[in-house]
């Protein structure tokens, strides 16, 4: 584990050590909108998985509600393929709510009234972490494919390093939902000492041929668009706007569920009576996809959208412990629930039960539900009240029993 | 119903009268390989949903097996989104066998020892039957989106013509799967008196949201492709190749179950012990559908691919009977035998129940299967002894009832 380095706002920025000093602030630049930075220089190198070490690493995340004194109420949620580090807060670039608000704030499941709720870009990321989009020190130009491939441990391995620059020993609870979830299961593997207690939700302990199928589509849309450009595209000014839309249609198909998508849209044609006969979004579906993809690029870096998909792809956390579920969680005090879906095809709770298998065998406090929704994996995102009493019900538990007062009013 | 017009192989080429007249041959042009082809001239369009005349319609079609004396042994096979008129003979374009030889030949469950199938090349095709990669006799150049759209009415009437063209009033049996059921129910509601038997399989009366979004991608792919070039690539000289390659990769995972492609290739990696930390085909699922991908655009032309799953996606066959499936089937005498497979996603046993509510409300005479295989959607087109078993019951009760001798040695 990295050794905390506190926050030092005031080394000078001139000076050849600042480079290697970790420092928090506030960054105006475009690839890090309005969240602190945590930077850390040479002399604390992220070891990769692929073998490299990254030199230079930068993460952007935000905190919501206060730390207390003896640090013993920190939260950190993990976001999930295309989030980032704006949970709970209005987001600077799409200028929509956080994507967690239906369960982080005040008086939410995850109370940041109660709770300090900390969320990190990912590794790989393009909101404020590094990732493909940065700059590469060695060249002065976006890294591109220079930038090395990470995995799902290489983005726990940062922000534990995050935690450490945050003076946060032990988290009360990790949380999330999807790749959210993987990195939760990973936390409890790598780090058990750190992590009371741990929500995975809506995942799995190693990603499916399926779904590497569908990643692999997603990568082929935006590596066959000719403004990809062997992944120099922001250096020669062009963006794959067209590839990126394709891929984040194909997968947004992937996260609701046919009768989500039968309830919401059937087959009712968009403002008309009868079909066109031609090539534009007759259904509302069609139109209501090509949105999802032209907002999408907007926000969303295309290489970022590769090595992201491809640490999921690469996620299989048995396969670190000579293929036995059970030795990641060998021995482990964390507490955990785990939730899953009825109509979520994703990650369906055949997943979430071979995670709960591996944990019962592996001794663990463990408990599970299985929640009955029509919304398909998106619902870990969406209003299910369900969900949100069980996750009200686990954090107050683990809080009264990591020695956390009651909640107020309560 | 077309009135049926002998074929006139002889009818000088350059008369004025040739235009208009019906003639089957084969060609040696590269859009109608090794074919026999019907064509109907100017004073027998075809009319289409689309409201529009299609004035030189061509059909691409194969025979296997002799017509009898009495013209009743006549079995209609429908081919599905990408499929052809070679169902039991080596395809010529890409030298393997015919898409359907596990149910169609010699001593197959649809003998053609027996039995005079024909299957035809679909209207909107590119085959040997009128498409978007046609001359448009309007301008001497391809199609391109100046074809107008087609629906599955459309492709069931022009085989309509094609059988008056064949002296063929009446057929034992239409059978086919997926888009090729979706011809099958259509042309038991269009023609209930010249359809004896239906074997739609693993199909539905109405294409799905879910199913509608999954085209909209692979449309979206290819259109997002600038060598589509708004339609005219051939004209222009080049081909969608990526966009068409990426369109069928998303399919092609739609078309399997996620339990097969866990068996097929599970996590496997590509001839190495471990991952390369690059964008390059690391696992076989991906180099598998690479290869789905790459084989596909050497056959199949990029407009016929966005006309045909249009054509699916109009499909509603209640629409045209007050939205009641049932009032489609009114008084039909017709013998129908539907099948679907328990790990079909794309067309799931839901579908074929909703068929065959309809069919008893209607009085219909209906049986319906279905069977396990964890095959996914493809189960149609693979080795399943069940499907066999119950498709060689159905056409020999059926032929039998049809008044034809019992097969021979049975």
């Amino acid at each position: 584990m990295t050794s905390f380095v506190p926050p030092d706002a005031s080394a000078p920025k001139a000076d050849a050590e600042a480079e290697d000093a970790v420092e928090t602030r506030a960054r105006q630049e475009a690839d890090d909108p309005h969240s602190p930075v945590a930077r850390f220089g040479p002399s604390q190198p992220l070891r990769l998985d692929a073998g490299v070490l990254l030199p230079h690493l930068q993460i952007g995340y935000q905190t919501y509600g206060e730390l207390n004194a003896a640090r013993t109420n920190a939260v950190l949620v993990c976001h999930a393929l295309t989030g980032d580090q704006h949970a709970a807060n209005l987001n600077p670039v799409t200028g929509k709510p956080g994507w967690w608000e239906t369960l982080v704030g005040p008086g939410k499941p995850i109370d940041t009234e109660r709770f300090h709720v900390i969320c990190a870009n990912v590794l790989g990321g393009c909101m404020g972490t590094t990732g493909p989009s940065s700059t590469n020190p060695a060249t002065g130009r976006p890294y591109g494919l220079d930038m090395p491939l990470v995995t799902i441990r290489d983005m726990v391995n940062a922000q534990a390093m995050l935690l450490d620059h945050l003076g946060i020993d032990k988290l009360l609870c990790v949380a999330g939902g999807s790749m959210g979830g993987m990195q939760v299961l990973q936390w409890a593997a790598s780090y058990p000492e750190r992590v009371f207690s741990a929500l995975p939700i809506a995942t799995a302990a190693r990603h499916s041929a399926q779904n590497i199928a569908f990643h692999e589509v997603g990568r082929q849309a935006v590596m066959a668009d000719p403004d990809w450009r062997g992944g120099r595209y922001l250096a020669e000014g062009v963006m794959p706007y067209r590839g990126l839309a394709v891929a984040r249609m194909a997968a947004h198909i992937t996260y609701m569920s046919d009768q989500a998508l039968h309830r919401k849209f059937g087959r009712r044609l968009q403002d008309r009576a009868t079909p066109t006969f031609g090539f534009d979004a007759d259904f509302q579906v069609e139109s209501y996809l090509r949105h999802q993809g032209e907002a999408f690029v907007q926000r969303f870096d295309a290489n970022s959208y590769l090595y992201v998909t491809r640490a999921m792809d690469y996620f299989d956390l048995a396969a670190d412990y000579d293929g036995v579920l059970a030795h990641a969680f060998k021995g482990s005090k964390t507490r955990f629930c785990l939730v899953s879906f009825t109509s979520d095809w994703l990650f369906p709770t055949e997943d979430s039960r071979t995670i709960v298998h591996a944990l019962n065998a592996s001794g663990a406090n463990v408990s599970f539900a299985e929640i009955e929704s029509d919304k398909g994996h998106d619902a870990f995102l969406l209003e299910e009240p369900e969900l949100f009493a069980i996750a009200h019900g686990f954090l107050d538990s683990a809080a009264r029993a990591f020695g956390l007062p009651p909640a107020r009013g309560r």
